[in-house]
């Protein structure tokens, strides 16, 4: 394989060689200029740094960070707190012929600095910069993409068991670094479960920060974090492995009698057992995260042993700042601050709340007034407002934890048992949920709750975050009812109404501002598939169908068009399912064009829905649908992706003025 | 909560009395006459039973099972396993206030027998009859849908929580059952994991018969399997723990300590530790799952405990029959066979594979000629034919046990390594991995080819299984290939197209009989997006466009609409995505009517795809759309099903009776 790195490698030996020499001197500065950070461009040359600097390397490395995120908002806390292990990692191992898969791409900004990309660092997260997440088709050192977290057991696994197969590819390692909330994830356990199933060589790095983006939650979480208190057993175990390797008394054949002698030892000075040698997987640990030499040795001693390892390592989200450590939720993406004082940087309030936070009050509300209101949240109580009503009712609230499928079809126990559970999860995570949503919840018609958070495009988490297929993948499932609120009153009468309702229900919402600092509208019910008109217009032969906020943009061209002298109908479909086919019979007749305007998919949505009903009509109106177009959508803000997807004011403008009459062919 | 059975049970009692006042002699014959069963209409007839009896039952229910799925083909040998634990929970537990939530609910015909149904259990799975698995709809004793695995802890965890938090529901028990296979599903996993999290009392029995369909994989089951090895130990802690009970040693506060003692004494004597307890939930066993008196006698002493516990029963699928006890894989749904000799009935062969069987040659042939292909299948490797490539092809084969996610995730790193692996798994079942499909393998554009087995109606095996989402949540996913084989070269043509392209693709085809002895076609590239025309005819208005071997339909009505003069084209359209839009383009100007003909939902499909074409024309043919409607299709035959959802040959030529002339309104 040929690297990317192997030209340009030349001049920068000389750089290294100056911040070799003044390393030790470095190291005693904690703030000292980047010069060692500055010599490195590829691991190659990290690799030429003599061991003793690596500490002044993760120093200058967590500045890098620190300065580039307090002008440039990112992912904060998770990148500081794996600094050594990123280090470390391509240290001693020949990436990118050795591949790293990060599980939760957010903890790889140290990846991305080391791997080509610190001169671009600064574009993070913007339209047509560098993603935020690892991405195959950014670098050839991001070995998969890794935007929603537990999936780096399975993919290494595949690339580990791949190369034991390919004639030449035998050496390569493989090395999944895996967070302690994302290994809770079933998907994470399906890895794990089938990690010792064939042969292979996968060496799994537990990053164990003990924290999701929220606390961390679950047994497994527990029994992490107590596993630390066997520190010294493992040490000691450690230590007896070292020496049973030396003389040469441990292979494959004799492992089994060893670990059944470290399980009893274990046993007797630990409340807990292992359970990844349970399942056949080697553990060492847990050593310091942040102690680079360390791990180096570690990952010396383990790199070439053969079978499935674990190494377990302890660290603390938002290393090396100290706000952030104290306060890590906060500074999982702190938005800008102030790299000297730590004070985050706000926008004054203008009492304009997020959706988020309307939901988790309405919830609240709701909570109050019916006994049977439960919430559901799989790791995002914060990111979803659910800890609000977490709060409140801490009996009535359950963060699940990375589980999403479990989340729902939890909720469908509940349901089953008489509560009515709202469950918050962001749309693409949701699609980990999507069986359970069919057969765990619709197929029963239990009266659960669907709150879509992060529909359509997210902006800066890109391509893995954005919300684009809900009303895809939920529109062909019977009995289940979609609403779309437009507003905060909308979003308030659905949650109400789906309460009046014996069925259940999905409200997809997006991220970020409402509309207005009144939200707080008393809650009446709402009859699912009836529209709301926005502009009504007789002389128009052109009406705009629009789901959910994106309705703001029509209003915005409506007045564009008006100076054109076109005329347009705006209506707020409200619901994708039921579709308000009433509305769409009364302006069949008059209406050239309809226009679906959607921030989701333009492919089997409300443009589908309203084409389906169109198709099968001489007398129909042609329809224009937009939405994202069948492509992937990549990061940038959400006003500069919907223009791109053309489903913004300009992209109905023009929409509009192309329309034709309907008997022109 | 009224019962169903408290009217009827005072007749029932007499009858249960003289079965009583026979129940030993009965015992001793284990082929007398069904008196006992035939005493028990609901389990509060059962529970009137003295304990000696219940053996004698158990063989009485085995009897019932073995002769009706003799002459009306089910699931024997999971529930055949599953027998002595069905009665001791039902003679335990106050049911149906107190609630079992069966896992992959084919175990629990023995339940249905003893809840109302036995009478009706000769209706199994057939149209109008009882569902083959548990299903909230068709019985209150039915608490959960379990159609797919590993979801009962989830729900019983939702119920359990919920009956805590309501005001007299506090003492309800609800009691899981799950199969070792399915305990190994990432979201029992996520269950297990949060079991601990909340204050709950609930039970999990673990009915560990060693086996999923085919055999079980990976190292969870390794790890229970070997477990049994310990059972000296657990009957001695049994004993220790009843003790500590009796003297009041016992109690929340003390039980660390115990499990602690436990776990030290556990690892000396075996080779293994106890994952159960280190994720929280207090274990016992494992016990002879087949020694009804005993599992009721340990039921009663942990019945009443506090807090979440396992129970881990060891038993023989398709215990109590012979042959299946020796091939319970064969036995899992046997078909028709002999009652007393255990000959399986099997229709004559007239050479005409299976689609499976197709697909499995095919790919072996594939495999010869390219070392880059693999198998990758999720614990179906005989109902995928996925076993022809493990026999041939072993190390290239993945079976990866009831873990779709992880089955997709693991191929995603299989590819982005090189490698080319099929993916086989069930439509239904493929909705567990729909975000590993969009996030691990869509997003990179990683030439993964999912395999999409049982796709549409699959007949008896109903609503849980019938595989009709996979167009509508597949088609949305962008740079993703759709093709939909109508005979057995077509899915020749499209495997082998897959190895030229490098890209994913999904390749859909149905349960049942494929069309020809003569399937050994030389496979060739084509070109996705590509329709083929089936009858061509310029005089016709009408053109059927189909998507699969439902073209066999279109051809069969378009006979009869000729006879009554209506003249139809068919199309077969071979590709969902990329859709043949050429083809739409040349016959719009003369057709009046598009009919889409699929086996899947008709929201989200071809349909949808046809009409978002024609919506966007004023001078597009209608588009009449023929496919499972917006409702739940139950079971039956995939003939009967096809003609009540309307896309068998009378649907088609009653939609092409309809069709309109184009300029009509």
């Amino acid at each position: 394989m040929e690297k990317i790195h192997s030209t340009g490698s030349e001049p920068q030996k000389e750089v290294s060689g100056a911040a070799q020499a003044s390393g030790e001197r470095a190291a005693e500065k904690p703030h000292a200029a980047t010069s060692l950070l500055s010599s490195i461009t590829y691991p190659s040359d990290l690799r030429k740094l003599p061991e003793e600097q690596l500490p002044q390397l993760c120093r200058e490395i967590r500045e890098c960070i620190i300065s580039n995120l307090s002008v440039n908002p990112g992912h904060f806390a998770s990148s500081m707190g794996a600094v050594e292990i990123t280090v470390a990692l391509h240290y001693v191992f020949d990436t990118p012929d050795d591949r790293i898969v990060w599980d939760v791409g957010h903890q790889a900004y140290a990846h991305k600095i080391l791997t080509g990309r610190r001169e671009k660092f600064s574009t993070l997260r913007k339209l047509g910069g560098l993603s935020g997440f690892p991405n195959p088709l950014e670098s050839e050192y991001d070995t998969f993409i890794s935007g929603h977290a537990s999936n780096s057991i399975s993919a290494a696994l595949g690339m580990a068991i791949a190369d034991l197969n390919t004639p030449g590819h035998e050496n390569r390692k493989t090395v999944a670094v895996v967070g302690d909330a994302s290994i809770s994830g079933g998907l994470a356990f399906e890895g794990l479960n089938n990690a010792a199933n064939n042969p292979n060589n996968l060496l799994i790095i537990l990053n164990d920060n003990d924290m999701s983006i929220d606390d961390n939650v679950g047994a497994l979480h527990r029994y992490m974090t107590e596993m630390t208190t066997s520190a010294g057993y493992n040490r000691w175990r450690h230590k007896l492995y070292q020496f049973f390797r030396r003389i040469g008394l441990v292979n494959e054949k004799r492992r089994g009698m060893l670990l059944r002698l470290n399980n009893s030892l274990k046993a007797f000075i630990s409340a807990h057992q292992n359970i990844f040698e349970g399942l056949n997987i080697r553990y060492f640990g847990p050593f310091d995260g942040h102690d680079v030499l360390k791990i180096v040795k570690v990952l010396r001693e383990i790199k070439n042993m053969e079978g499935p390892r674990i190494l377990h390592l302890r660290t603390l989200k938002g290393k090396g700042f100290e706000q952030a450590e104290k306060d890590p939720t906060t500074w999982h993406a702190p938005g800008k601050f102030d790299p000297e004082t730590g004070e985050r940087i706000k926008k004054p309030g203008d009492g304009v709340l997020n959706w988020q936070e309307v939901f988790g009050r309405t919830l609240v509300e709701l909570a109050e007034a019916d006994g049977r209101v439960c919430g559901v949240t799989a790791a995002m109580p914060s990111g979803t407002s659910m800890n609000l009503m977490l709060h409140a009712y801490p009996r009535r609230t359950f963060d699940v934890g990375i589980s999403e499928g479990h989340a729902v079809t939890f909720a469908g126990g509940l349901a089953s048992a008489g509560k009515r559970p709202f469950v918050a999860i962001y749309s693409s995570f949701l699609q980990r949920a999507y069986d359970n949503i069919i057969h765990d919840v619709c197929i029963q018609g239990l009266p659960v709750c669907f709150c879509i958070d992060r529909a359509g495009v997210v902006g800066e988490d890109g391509v893995t975050h954005h919300g684009m297929f809900d009303p895809a993948y939920l529109r062909c499932i019977p009995g289940l009812t979609i609403g779309v609120p437009s507003d905060e009153a909308a979003l308030r009468d659905m949650m109400y109404t789906y309460l009046q309702m014996s069925s259940p229900m999905a409200i997809r919402y997006p991220r970020g501002k409402a509309f207005t600092s009144e939200w707080k509208t008393p809650m009446r019910e709402i009859k699912p598939g009836v529209s709301r008109p926005v502009v009504e217009n007789p002389e128009a032969r052109i009406a705009v169908l629009t789901m959910g906020p994106i309705v703001e943009e029509a209003k915005t061209a409506a007045k564009e068009l008006a100076d054109k002298g076109v005329k347009v109908e705006i209506h707020d479909m409200l619901w994708l399912k039921p579709l308000d086919t009433g509305l769409l019979e009364r302006l069949a007749p008059r209406i050239d064009t309809f226009i679906t305007v959607e921030d989701a998919s333009a492919t089997g949505g409300l443009g589908s829905a309203v084409s389906e009903w169109c198709a099968n009509r001489n007398d129909a109106p042609r329809v224009v649908t937009l939405g994202a177009p069948d492509s992937w959508v990549a990061h940038g803000t959400p006003a500069e992706l919907k223009r791109i997807c053309g489903y913004d004011a300009a992209g109905i403008v023009k929409a509009a003025l192309e329309a034709k009459p309907k008997d022109e062919k």
